[in-house]
């Protein structure tokens, strides 16, 4: 890191790079030192955000710094991690100072509830992209992998669906200021809350996890394919908030809309008595929507019917991914 | 990361993400799983490289790979940092299998030559730009940081002074396909061989580093001002090579002239005597070129004349920074 950008980091930034535990060197120096805890494993993970293609170019600047790291916090909630350091690598196309002191009031008003220190970045010009990697730490054979699932298990979800997917139209038609169920919606796509809480109540009970980022029936896909079994869904069980249902919502947001950032985990049957303890923990709410299989893909039952749920994912901002 | 960009990753990368020490978990689930080692610190950096700004456009796609992941390990060996493991996010513009191919050869290459296993990632479609994080070891309190440096320590640097900046020069005028010192020159600001082993050689014993990414005047002013000192350079010991000097090179190239990733370093006179075996270990030649003054600023004596030497560095690729 060069002077100017460390300088940069340390004007807009102040107080997230303060001392806090295991730092030993913050920003400043060619690198950070940090004091691993003992008997714990390193989770280390790394996300960028593209202006455009991963979140709407008009977001307030406040949304887009809480959005860079909690898509990231989400990776490290869905391996039951608790966060602990991250580095930040910010490119603007022109340092504007209204939209620094925006971003970094959402950066570090995330970071600073979930004990995050800023430990080091970059800052480059160029085409609006936002580079984060979080480093936690989880217990030594305690974290949640995507290929531990086994016929049988329940399926469940952390919070609500389809809310991020039908914020964007909310966000797109308008009219700004939105306000109501809309304004709740597009806040549930601009700021989403990283489960890390649940995902570390369910460290070492789920057999396996995975954060929706791409769409229930996309990364749900992906955690199946990962644990060589299949699923049947409950659709009429997909949990809808009020708002969602008031915006008329429909199920094709819930299945393949992306950016609810909650999490899909799986449960064996002998852990499901416990799961009122673990929501009361995570406080969030868990919903069972459906059971592993050991055939493989992705079905949905509603009403008496089932139907095949293909394992494509809605990109927003660009077409079908 | 996504199921696709885990694919892209393990396709191109292959090889990269085996199971290597210290590697619980690669590419492919939420986040990597790293056992830390015990007693040691943990260095990590995180660089970005904009095409056209931090590199040629028309660089080969090898020595693009090879430079995102040379920028930071130069600063683990600035720590004097084991590297260990990498985290890539690469964002293009549109898939090319071909530069792809390029890349992830360059990349690789440094990667095993260093023992570092590329453990995470994200791929995204935008402008071009590489952003990688660094994880190293470091004994306990044995770092390298740049606020050590004492009045009457030697500055020292590793290698020689001024051959990228030089060889963007001879990248710019041309012709190409170049050869000879041009070719070896260009090779130096393309293919920088970051100091790790030196670094390695030197913690513990010299008193502050850093590495010289925007050139010697200027990264050697901020080492003194972390450490609350100036310098007086001895400009005619400053060490060229070969090409250098028949290309030649002046010492503008050598004082300002980024993109050199050498180490300069600090030795108390009491550890001069002992330079001989870290040059050996090391495997590069190291060079005396000044000594550390209580009085703030820096300053160069040519002949028997003593002048101001500005804390200014050269941005190759957009103008003076």
């Amino acid at each position: 890191m060069s002077g100017g950008e460390a300088e940069l980091i340390r004007t807009y930034f102040r107080g997230m790079t303060a001392s806090q535990e295991g730092v030993v060197l913050g920003v400043g120096d060619d690198a950070a030192l940090l004091r691993p805890r003992p008997q714990r494993w390193l989770a280390a993970s790394c996300d960028t955000l593209i202006g455009g293609v991963h979140f709407p170019e008009d977001a307030p600047p406040e949304a887009v710094g809480h959005r860079g790291l909690a898509v990231n916090l989400s990776d490290m909630s869905a391996m039951g991690a608790a966060p602990a350091w991250a580095l930040l690598s910010l490119t603007l196309p022109e340092e504007d100072p209204a939209w620094l002191d925006g971003f970094s009031r959402g950066f570090a008003a995330l970071a600073d509830g979930h004990g995050v220190a800023l430990v080091g970045g970059d800052t480059t010009r160029g085409s609006l992209s936002i580079t984060v990697t979080v480093l936690g730490h989880v217990a030594e054979h305690g974290a949640l992998c995507r290929g531990g699932a086994r016929p049988g298990d329940g399926i469940w979800v952390t919070g609500t669906l389809g809310d991020a997917a039908r914020g964007l139209e909310c966000w797109r038609t308008g009219p700004h200021p939105l306000t109501g169920d809309a304004a709740w919606l597009a806040g549930r796509l601009l700021r989403p809350e990283p489960r890390v809480a649940a995902g570390r109540a369910l460290a070492g009970t789920a057999t396996a996890a995975i954060d929706l980022s791409d769409g229930l029936a996309l990364d749900l896909s992906r955690l199946l394919g990962e644990s060589g079994a299949g699923a049947t869904l409950d659709l009429d069980a997909l949990p809808a908030s009020d708002a969602f249902r008031a915006a008329d919502g429909e199920v094709r947001h819930m299945l393949h809309g992306g950016d609810d950032y909650e999490l899909c985990f799986t449960l064996p049957p002998a852990a499901e008595g416990g799961i009122g303890e673990i929501q009361r923990s995570a406080g969030v709410a868990m919903t069972r929507i459906g059971t592993v299989d050991a055939e493989p893909g992705l079905r949905g039952r509603a009403g008496g019917a089932v139907r095949t749920v293909e394992p494509r994912g809605y990109d927003h901002f660009g077409g079908t991914r």
